[in-house]
């Protein structure tokens, strides 16, 4: 895990084209990997994000007018720019967030496939046509919203804006980005690369800052659309703030998402996944598995759940946690559920990592026989920690999983296609899983997921996407049917 | 229009399945052909709501389970009653809303219509499955999102229920429907029609009521989807409070809809186009044309729409406005238009007609050389005239155009291409005409505006409105590969 | 099964919208019920033949420009007619086919559901539209292609025709049916109805006959598109003969369907389906089951069958086969079986019903031991009969499905789903069924085997039939940009 | 023009990833430029195709079941190295062809276009599925067909091949290409190009050669599908031929493409276009426009046709035509007409090119007064040459137009939204041009001409031929729903 030579460059907003820098504000941003300052953020005011919208309204006219098909070749151009840069790229993502690289890799690589995703969207987002009666045509087109923002979380400071980033501006309209405070360096390069894969100036924008800049977003009449992941508590805030402009608003918040394991689930298959599902990204990713409800006896695949937890070593396999707050808030947790009377199998707690004492890391943690009141089985963690409940039947794993307020995801594991279609049809979440523990779909498949894990019409990406970033146009075209006939007179 | 013996049933909430009437106060319903009072309408009370939301929670569970296949069978028996009780569905729209049997007729056609939309369902929503990594599928599937709501306004008594009944309730969802307190009665077939058809009790619920229940719908959190048709102004306000309550909302407003006369129009085909348009159902409709831009010369087609203007006389092809506040409003503005200099061509203030007398009739109105910043030309009117401005050219008609805070529809009358093209480019409203004043999109083309006339993602029918109707769930599936192959040992 | 009261019409040919008989050649219509003379069909000329075209083309200016939501109609009151007929229609096929009531029920109401899927197309055949480049824009038509033929088999004469009837005639074409001259009698009601729901004369036409005129059809330069379904062996001189003339044409053939029943499988549930798919219509379908592999130790399974099997009697819940010849030839094969080593389980041979001893009856029939080699493991029997193989893994029981000419249907019983998805992969048919013997698919999803069970691109019903029956039209279009701007000139 | 320090390759088939050349017989290539022998191509025999048949088996079970995202980025990666190696094959194309540079450019653009699309198709060929009754569930996939056969022509040796390579291979199938034996260089490059991007060897393949090898592939028992691009005359042949062995096929073959211009167009916009559209790449392309119906007067245009065409200068902005033959024919066809009492107004023959003497040049020639029934006005000429005819009304235009044998492409030049959608609807062909002479549809929409111009169901490219390089399959899936529910016990 040696990033140590990587030049980190200087945080500024980027607007109209241009890395500026016109407020006072800063704050330090700390990579977890070993607590140690590498940039300062700016925290922007009113008036560099007002500057940020004219630049958008500005390049919007052209832009929008550009035929996607001309505006498609600069993302297939963007795409080989991040897979020649796809190292240097994750290697900032590692720096600033704490992930392990093959992790950072891995989130650079779905940038690229929602990039490609996007390249398509000339087969997707032709208009329809018809005779609708007797001399008359109906039709359709999807012209772009106009000025739209992006707000990021810090957990993947390259991909989360690229659930946006492609997809808004192939269809033609213009984006504010206000990139995690906390991660805010990979929208730089962002910026950069999509400046020279040929974008024009003022189509893409990055204003960083914090809460001001959020509120402020969601306030400004010159901002059409917002879209935002993060937090459920904040995701309310922005949703409401936003509709109460009169603005379309997409809101992805958090998630306590639910393995129900079988007895009959093929045991190493299921041990395996059930482990890089709850500490991948040391658990710091809305799709993390942090609740397990086992049916029956399963007793032989937790003890392979725990030798396969045993393996995941901070450091090396297991990056760190975003800051000592979270580190502390996860260990908190883990003490708490102890005390209640949970069983602690993996203990992660008083990790240190050899060379980068000062980083924040928490070792992967199973623990077992937890019950669907604590807090660990409720609520969101956000860490390598998975929180094991016991079941007799699948109703009874169903009606656990029903109960949360969230609904991102749910999986099972077992070899049933009956049960398998059971869990599928019955569990409320946005994304489910068959023997798979992270059950992100692939493109073209859409992001996103029910209950108090999303609020708003549709998902952030995918076919989904199109309509919250379109209005569509719908024309009746009638010509007059006596047209002159005979020509020579 | 003798309608006088058309029996008006009593009008009354219906809550599972059930006509009741739980509620003391009430209000007089009064028929805008005669001012005869004709029913009266319950002021529903959060206690009916609350029995209303629990009677289609209840049948949620079984509506929401059943294959779409066979929900779909319903609303094709629900279709071929429509077509059996075409008349009497229609004698009784004019009977509430005051426009002419024909209108009236048209209307219900177009709920048929709509009906049949839905009966496609099937065809529309199958999910999308495919292997997007070795071994692993995604798959996408349409969930419905439970009970929603859709208040409807007065001036389609018939038609603007339908835009949300049958896609929300094809899709698996239940409804609570809030119809103007001005014309609930149509409602009432509606609930009648829809059981005889074989929708099991629950499925759709009628709660009258004003604002206070329109308010109590945005609150309750039983509620998932609330979609709203009526003025601008109340669908700011639904559209924020549904919202602030983490709903999914979809609120439709008011429209000042312009009409761009180009000199090479054709002189008849445009004349009695632009009449019908300002005219039809009293100019009482959301897609009415009240403003027209003539560029360059058009005096002989101005001269052609006042002979047609001519012939269209209330109580006979004219019908009624709502009410006697209605009919004083629409009067003020032509006054008022009057007074700031614009020339009354053809002026339907003061009319009565004989026999009706106490009926709410203004004829229709011409008036030219209004400008843009008089009243008349800005403001919806909702009555039978038309606001004539005079531009020298395609930009500056445009420009008056996208000026409109509103976007519902415009359109162009031309004989050529390219004007017909550059309008429906530039113009900023949701729904385009070219040679049709009212290009109300036939099915599966969807209802929306743009700006000011609608608050939320998407359309309210057609494609569009499958989004807002479901919640996507997505599946991955991962088999274990390696099942046993010899089954003889 | 009396249903002796019954009127079966005088069978003739419709052409422009009238029954006519200019043949003097006729052939006596046997019952298989009894064995009864119940009509003669004419067997019809060229001459006939050229008027039947002749009509198509005359009615298919006015048809192919009728905008498609009018074409629907006819289809709406056309489904409509099936439903309250449906007991008529049912019985009248019974008694040309000599299927069971409830068989011939069944078969209605999916011609029933075939034509839903045709009320539908306007919603799914909208052209598309896009501008490509700057200025231009690009869209697609669907086109009728003009005069089609169908050519219908006899074990479903009611519902293959509608496989082509509701769907290429809503797209516009005009078409001439040549039912099975062994069961022409439904034939003449489809006419009828249609006509009844309002189809113009012309749109539709009936041609009876035999080989000599599905010769003409192939040759005839009037038609442009033949369907065909049948045995293999006429479909392919059917469509080597269609194309030859350079016409597109769909063929489908005969089958020789597969079940793979592993030991996980569930075994009531299995024997139930099996069974039901072997005998269902006396096993006279093209996704009759009439091979089963049985991997593993299945022997509880086929006992459980063979319990089915008994409980399966002719002229009751078994009806006939279609003629004295089918008989014999079915008898043949079980009887050649058990000389070459199979074991008979269940014997179906010299049946007879009391009451109709002229009936052509096989009773149902299962042969376990059969091996891939013999004549019954490799031929379409075309009657109640199961052969049963034995196999030790999944992969030699895919090697025998494998191994099949045909490939119209392949399906496995487990409760696994590894295996089930296993078989959906590598099974060489066009239509799987996982726990379902008989997997026909319902609307939208079409109909169609691989290999020698279909001929020609694409399906013969959903989706993939549209553009079977239409052209497509793509038209680039572009306006003189510099259009005049100031009108006051 | 100076491409003389190009190096060409030698010609060989490549066959399962390897050059090799195993055949006695050539022929040389001459280049249409300057008459000069520039290489030399192998006319393969039965034994190479058999190589190549068996080289595509063996690549097709691993490439067949590579999941489609994989697929797609061989694809991608070749699209990128098409644009870095532009010129280069542009310069190939013109040496073998005779183009100009810059068509030979926009040959290799469409080619990346056409790749570009296949990249999209993960977005495109998901399956569906949905529940279509309780608990069953039908599915569909695209699966593709196997080993498929493409042909193409000397007109476009770089893109027609295009047409079919990226589609094809990306949906699965894999593919030998029989490019035209006199431009067969180009193709060299692809196979070594698609290499370079990572294509496993055997799934593309060239064999060259003439008739015999055409027959060859129709007739093989190995190949599955056969596409062709050439004359009509030799598209019959193929067609019937391919579908004799029960493939499927797609054969396009030649055109008489009609402009009609009426006396409104835009004067300028129109000469310009018309020129182009008969003169660009020598006139040797199937959508060159080779007769032209004037409407009323268009004198004035005529004159600027003219004009225009005296612009066009062979060796500078005119290519060559194919061969001396060629050269002949077309020369012919002006004589015949002139005989026949048509006005020739430009003269292109006896054209002559300064240090190009040998190459084979033929000047833009404009006729007027032809009539309908000189073979000018009916037969492909395959020059820059065209036709004038002259109608009095668009119905005269419209019935010249639609009385052609071919159905390729059809334009009209107007500046009437009523006149162009008269001409889109009424002209019998594939392709229609509004204000635009050579309509080729951009992507997604899809190539193919009507009547004669095209044998066989649905499109070359776009969403069409998804079909035609697919089986589709149906399964139907159903689990026991009593599964066991007690887990503990």
């Amino acid at each position: 895990m040696s990033t140590t030579t990587l030049q980190v460059p200087e945080v500024k907003n980027y607007i109209g084209g241009k890395f500026t820098n016109g407020t006072k504000k800063s704050m330090d941003i700390v990579s977890p990997l070993d607590g140690a300052t590498i940039a300062n953020v700016p925290l922007s005011t009113m008036a560099e994000l007002n500057s940020a919208v004219e630049a958008a309204q500005a390049a919007f006219k052209t832009w929008s007018s550009t035929p996607i098909k001309e505006r498609v070749q600069i993302f297939y151009r963007y795409k080989t720019l991040m897979e020649k840069n796809l190292k240097e790229l994750a290697a900032l993502v590692q720096k600033e967030n704490g992930k392990t690289l093959d992790e950072a890799i891995a989130e650079v690589e779905k940038s690229i496939e929602l990039t490609e995703y996007a390249c398509s969207m000339p087969q997707l987002v032709a208009g329809k046509i018809m005779e609708v009666s007797r001399g008359v045509e109906c039709r359709l087109d999807h012209k772009p919203v106009g000025v739209v923002a992006s707000i990021a979380p810090f957990n993947f400071p390259h991909m989360v804006p690229h659930w946006t980033i492609p997809n808004a501006l192939v269809l033609g309209n213009c984006m504010i980005l206000k990139p995690s405070e906390k991660v805010p360096v990979s929208s730089m390069r962002i910026a950069e690369m999509l400046k020279e894969a040929g974008l024009p100036d003022g189509v893409f924008n990055v204003v960083n800052g914090d809460r001001e800049i959020v509120e402020a977003i969601c306030d400004h009449p010159g901002i059409q659309a917002v879209s935002f992941v993060g937090s459920t508590k904040i995701a309310k805030v922005v949703y409401i703030r936003s509709t109460s402009n009169l603005k379309r608003c997409l809101a992805l918040g958090g998630a306590k998402n639910h393995l129900i394991v079988m007895p009959d689930a093929h045991p190493d298959m299921t041990a395996s996944n059930v482990t890089a599902s709850m500490s991948g990204c040391a658990g710091q990713r809305c799709m993390a598995a942090s609740a397990m409800v086992g049916v029956g006896n399963i007793d032989h695949i937790i003890s392979k759940i725990c030798d396969e937890a045993k393996k995941v070593i901070p450091g090396k396999n297991l990056g760190a946690v975003i800051s000592k707050e979270s580190k502390e808030r996860i260990e908190r947790y883990i003490t708490e559920a102890e005390k209640a009377g949970a069983k602690i199998l993996v203990d992660g707690r008083n990790t240190t990592v050899a060379g980068m004492e000062n980083g924040y890391y928490v070792g992967p943690t199973v623990i077992d026989f937890v019950t669907p009141d604590m807090a660990i089985a409720k609520e969101e963690v956000f860490g390598p920690v998975i929180a094991i409940m016991r079941a007799s039947s699948i109703d009874e794993a169903l009606s656990i999983e029903n109960g949360s307020a969230y609904g991102n995801a749910a999986s099972v594991f077992t070899q049933s296609g009956s049960i398998a279609r059971q869990v599928m049809e019955k569990a409320s979440a946005g994304m489910i899983g068959i023997n798979i523990g992270v059950p992100v779909p692939r493109e073209p498949f859409s992001f996103g997921g029910w209950n108090d894990s999303k609020f708003g019409v549709g998902d952030i990406t995918g076919d989904s996407s199109i309509e919250f970033w379109t209005n569509l146009k719908k024309t009746s075209i009638k010509w007059n049917p006596e047209a002159k006939t005979n020509w020579m007179s």
